[in-house]
């Protein structure tokens, strides 16, 4: 197809317009993805980021965390300064502006085992918001031995090369033993009494992580204490191979292209768990494939035939020391220091893990009844994942879904016409 | 913070971990994010994804578009095959792999301009989805003039790299003088009768796009077809400057870095839209500026000056001519062809448009009644944005809201409490 007048096709010129979009510039422009929508929404998301990282940071390093949270006013009207300051074991000088400063960079997310963060965006996506809001950069101590200088970072984002720019660094002393502080200002509205607030994100933060002990500063002034309920940490999580049950075709294309073992039957028992040579052999026989076979011979027909012989043989489910689930105990524990008032009933279970797409998860429920709740208000529901609260799309939530289905008016409760929240 | 042996700090061991994740790689995971959280919604995303091409494409070379969308059930059960075939300008051999195989790759997404896609993304997480599901590549022919042969490609992503991996190319003979087909293997449902179906997405299409024909071919064989009710291509868009109102000091600090012009006054006049010399001198005084300031000598202050200085200063609305609005006639008559019975009364209007973040916006809006609509059946509601259906999360939607807010009985329809969808 040409032009008027005949000499270049279109499509020659259109191409000229094709380019690489960097993807820190694909986040600036779609930033409601990363839960920066809204100017209140946006200060919960970067201190929740911030927070998540703080306390994986300190799991990974077996330390009982202590994370301080600070919202102040800042000089102009409706920017604030966000900064949360955790005693984890610190970053490197040489990853501190990667971590900070790059989108998709991070540690976890090929790792198959619990962890608040996973994609190696969350932080700097607050870094980005911050910069696009108030121009500003954002200013990072960190420090990772007693006996080390800490190190302090301003940084921004270039977002056309999806690169960290460091606008400023020094050492300086720092009286922690080691910890990192993140701190920026952005443009948002600070509400504290709203059911997406950051008081009752730290609330609830606080419910899921008894062992972690939380400070909050709020830009009033007034500063409330999460004091934790267990004195001791979580048994820490170890990073599993993943199951074969729920794994893609494509998924197991790239593992196999990516193989160092030579033969089949020891590429399924080195790659998988629950896999052990009896059941590699059984597979291997159901999609009509010798275990000899190399595996990077494999057809993609062949691929297809193994990946649903893993259907078809049964497996152990998977290995549940990737997970890090609360327990009964410690939730009913939580949930009580959090009523602050008498409970007359609480209850709580710990459900066997289960496997989707290859990862194992679990279900852990609790609940808690006090006399003494208000009869004219909804019960209050708290939902989480991997020890974060959920506090928005309550609509699309299955567990509130379920809340709504059982009639709980045989139990006391004001419920009108038998559903829905009572 | 060391370890047991107090040797080496645990944050030198956990740098080790840390590297960058590729776009693809992320998107792999959080394929929601796109559009491929269910089977049955993976077929309908893709379809949409190429469809959005077709008809993106046709208006950017000007032809009036001819769609052809096949789905066939592919050999192995559960596996569907995916066909979209157009009649646009083609795309060039060098360019076609990067923009069917690299996600974050295309022409739209720096431009203010309406478009269906816009991020580069959209069909390449189509592929990526195929090779994941399937472990097939993906099949593109695309010829750019009637004398030039059609170019084929079998092509993956790699997705560590995000780059595409060309598993076999040709050139081949294709009778149409240009157009572009692409062909893709997925596992997925296809549900005819669903509100959220291929069927429904296209005949919602059509409304929005009078100009465009489509004959949609469905696994069964039957053949639907949606004629065109215009017989002229919608008035082309222009891009636009972004307009001063609604844009960020982070923008505007990264427009100032890349500034051609060495002076403040006219960097403004030549960056965005609806700025005068008188404008640009007013916006500088109410910053306290000089117009002969250089761009880059701007403190991160004085950038905020200006930009506050930009929602202070009355400007005109953003030129429209970058929209592209179907009109009141062509939406009235393009629902009467959809009613396909008697319409008592139908209405439609298209509204000034208005400015949102920088980029210029409007609202059209039609409604249709027929009498012989049956009576115990809810009413239908067809969402939009950029001519493209919107099929999901109609909880999330403010139009759907407003209908809901409405009380209907006054016009006659039935509603319950005066409330919610009549």
């Amino acid at each position: 197809m040409y032009f008027g007048d005949g000499l270049k096709p279109i499509a020659e010129e259109l191409a000229k317009k094709q380019r690489e979009i960097s993807v820190a510039e694909f986040f600036e422009k779609n930033k409601h993805i990363l839960g920066f929508d809204s100017s209140t929404r946006a200060i919960l998301t970067a201190v929740k980021e911030a927070v998540d990282n703080a306390l994986d940071a300190c799991e990974e390093a077996h330390v009982m965390p202590e994370v301080f949270v600070e919202i102040a006013q800042a000089e102009k009207k409706g920017v604030y300064t966000l900064r949360v300051e955790d005693n984890g074991p610190g970053i490197v000088k040489q990853q501190l502006p990667n971590v900070f400063g790059r989108l998709l960079y991070g540690s976890r997310f090929h790792a198959i085992r619990q962890s608040r963060g996973q994609q190696g965006i969350g932080i700097s996506a607050a870094v980005l918001y911050s910069q696009l809001t108030t121009g500003k950069p954002t200013k990072v101590v960190s420090k990772i031995a007693d006996d080390r200088p800490a190190h302090v970072c301003h940084l921004m984002i270039n977002t056309r090369q999806n690169m960290p720019e460091i606008v400023e660094e020094d050492i300086t002393h720092w009286d922690k033993p080691h910890g990192t502080s993140v701190e920026f200002e952005i443009i948002g509205k600070y509400l504290r009494d709203s059911k997406q607030s950051v008081y009752e994100y730290l609330k609830n933060t606080a419910i899921v992580n008894p062992h972690a002990r939380m400070v909050f500063k709020e830009p009033d002034g007034t500063i409330t204490t999460f004091e934790r309920v267990a004195e001791a940490m979580p048994k820490p999580c170890t990073e599993i191979l993943p199951h074969p049950h729920g794994v893609e075709i494509g998924t197991v294309m790239k593992m196999l292209a990516n193989a160092k073992a030579r033969k089949l039957g020891a590429f399924l028992q080195t790659s998988f768990c629950r896999m052990s040579q009896r059941t590699a052999d059984e597979m291997c026989l159901k999609a009509g494939l010798s275990p000899n076979t190399k595996p990077e011979e494999l057809s993609v027909e062949q691929i297809t035939a193994l990946v649903n012989a893993f259907k078809n043989v049964k497996l152990m489910a998977p290995p549940t020391d990737c997970l890090s689930p609360i327990g009964e105990i410690l939730l009913k524990r939580a949930l009580k220091r959090n009523a602050g008032q008498e409970i007359e009933f609480a209850a709580s279970v710990t459900r066997a893990p289960s496997v989707y797409s290859g990862n194992p998860f679990l279900v852990e429920a609790a609940i808690a009844y006090c006399p003494s709740m208000p009869k004219d208000q909804q019960i209050s529901i708290m939902r989480f994942a991997n020890r974060v609260p959920l506090l928005y799309q309550q609509g699309a939530c299955l567990m509130t879904h379920g809340i709504e289905s059982v009639d709980w008016r045989r139990y006391g409760l004001e419920q009108r016409g038998g559903k829905g929240i009572p």
